[in-house]
């Protein structure tokens, strides 16, 4: 049996758990980890694996031999578009736990912007007591953008909750029980949704998508009075001037980010005052280092067994 | 047909709401609300229904010939005890609404401690990005006390949202894929709980019951690193000293508490201020005056047909 060259890995996020989840993966071919400097000169010329998040500029051109490329999220925005991407099978990274924290943080905004969070913590800190009479969560419509494995996994969990769920994407997902909508019928679905959630990845398309025109296209006359706008999807999808405006002036009755133009965000945004606009520092779904290296393996053994590959991206869409 | 002699409605709640659904309800029989000064000096002796919400206290004595008593909410510890309480038959309101909206409060609490929503909270009151790494639902367990209609439908929501659940009650239920508990196994029941949920009526048993021994009993090694008490049944079961020496002194890693001892809270409560400690004003459920008096005529309805009324309470156990 001949030796398997070992698999490239270059993650910029957490050294230390890539480094303790290194010491025990890829058993039968090991890997060069290029967060050690004893790595950075290196011959990657046999490589035929890599694992990434946000690679080195220089990656593609000192690894020209690889079959395949697996990113280190459920995203790929961060390899799209780098000079010399081969055309290979680009691996996303889909996890249980990852889409099941996902959805734990989109029902409780959705629950915190429903039951009046904001106005029960604010109560809280005057000792006042004051009963808020919310409406219940079937009169309230949440509208899902991005219907892949996230979407769908909290759009079931919203309906469980007993919201109203109409679903949105790029083109049309059938959900048994929900209505969607695909591409040429945004405005008909912005005009239905009481709390717009977003879950969409950051293509040219998507990029500074949510945006004061389609703020006002939300529904105006729900039962929360005023349109909610939640975004875990990526920063870059949002303008944060036009959030920060909408929200002042009312188009928006409250908001909550998980992600923005530029992380982390600055000290100076008025993001972190704004009245009903929760913030959390792109915690949702973090990517839990054992499940990473655990899917890449069995990707990697499922390839070399000949089955086809999971979670392949398609190249012409950009997710 | 001879004529029926109206309902009699003593509510001390929402006098407004209560006033607008008496226009339309009962529209076969009328009703005398006690609300209304003009009805205070009336005879009550020929009314055959009561639907009462903390009720005069000579009521009885004067309505000696009532036939069944409805209670205004889930709860009936506001009657049982009350002098010259006739022996027929008390039914309590359960509403499909009500129990949606205890869920909604439930499962947002469960999730708001879960991701660390007042680290999170105060992170940004501070403008500070400080990403919370938390444990995943599946990791930690909620124990569910009281496993009636409100309890059943909050386990059954926790486990979608993919939290590990328990059940506890006074006499075993038995409940598809969820670990039950009973009377006699309450410390085995604690010592495997993380986040306790309180459903329990009021009853001589459950007065003064969530004490400091009782939260010393709660598992210690959890994924939470402390345990957290949620409670929405009744406040006269907790002792709100214990929480607050609990908390303080770390045997609680925090609360959310919606009923209490003496409500409205009192402003110099120490509860209001706590870390980690979510305070509502005991608005988690509202009964809904719609669907309160829809459920009494549709019980009234079932009665006069010889049907059995439903949701009647164990006069023995008080609930």
């Amino acid at each position: 049996m001949s030796v398997r060259p070992p698999v490239l890995v270059d993650i910029k996020f957490n050294p230390e758990g890539v480094d303790r989840v290194l010491k025990t993966a890829f058993a039968d071919r090991g890997s060069i980890n290029l967060a050690d400097p004893a790595n950075r000169e290196r011959d990657f010329s046999e490589t035929e694996y890599a694992l990434l998040w946000k690679p080195d500029a220089d990656l593609f051109r000192r690894a020209p031999n690889l079959k395949v490329i697996f990113s280190g999220g459920a995203g790929v925005d961060h390899i799209i578009g780098m000079a010399g991407l081969p055309d290979i099978p680009i691996v996303r990274f889909v996890d249980r736990s990852l889409t099941t924290r996902m959805s734990e943080w989109v029902v409780m905004q959705c629950l915190m912007h429903l039951r009046g969070q904001y106005g029960h913590d604010s109560h809280q800190r005057r000792r006042e007591w004051a009963k808020l009479i919310a409406p219940e969560a079937a009169e309230v419509t949440v509208g899902v953008m991005g219907l892949g494995i996230l979407g769908q996994d909290a759009v079931a969990k919203l309906k469980v909750m007993g919201f109203n769920v109409i679903g949105w994407s790029r083109t049309r997902k059938t959900i048994e029980g929900v209505e969607t909508f695909d591409a040429g019928e945004l405005d008909r679905f912005l005009a239905k949704t009481d709390i717009l959630v977003g879950l969409l990845p950051l293509t040219p398309e998507t990029t500074g998508f949510y945006d004061s025109e389609l703020f006002k296209k939300l529904r105006r006359d729900g039962a929360l009075g005023q349109p909610v706008f939640i975004n875990a999807g990526r920063g870059k999808s949002q303008i944060e001037t036009d959030i920060v405006s909408a929200v002042r002036e009312g188009t928006l009755g409250g908001a909550s980010l998980d992600v923005f133009e530029v992380e982390p965000l600055a000290t100076d945004s008025p993001l972190w005052e704004l009245e009903n606009v929760f913030i959390t520092p792109h915690d949702a779904a973090v990517s839990e280092e054992n499940a990473l290296f655990r899917h890449v393996e069995m990707q990697i053994a499922r390839f070399e067994r000949g089955e086809p590959l999971q979670f392949v991206i398609d190249r012409a869409a950009g997710y």
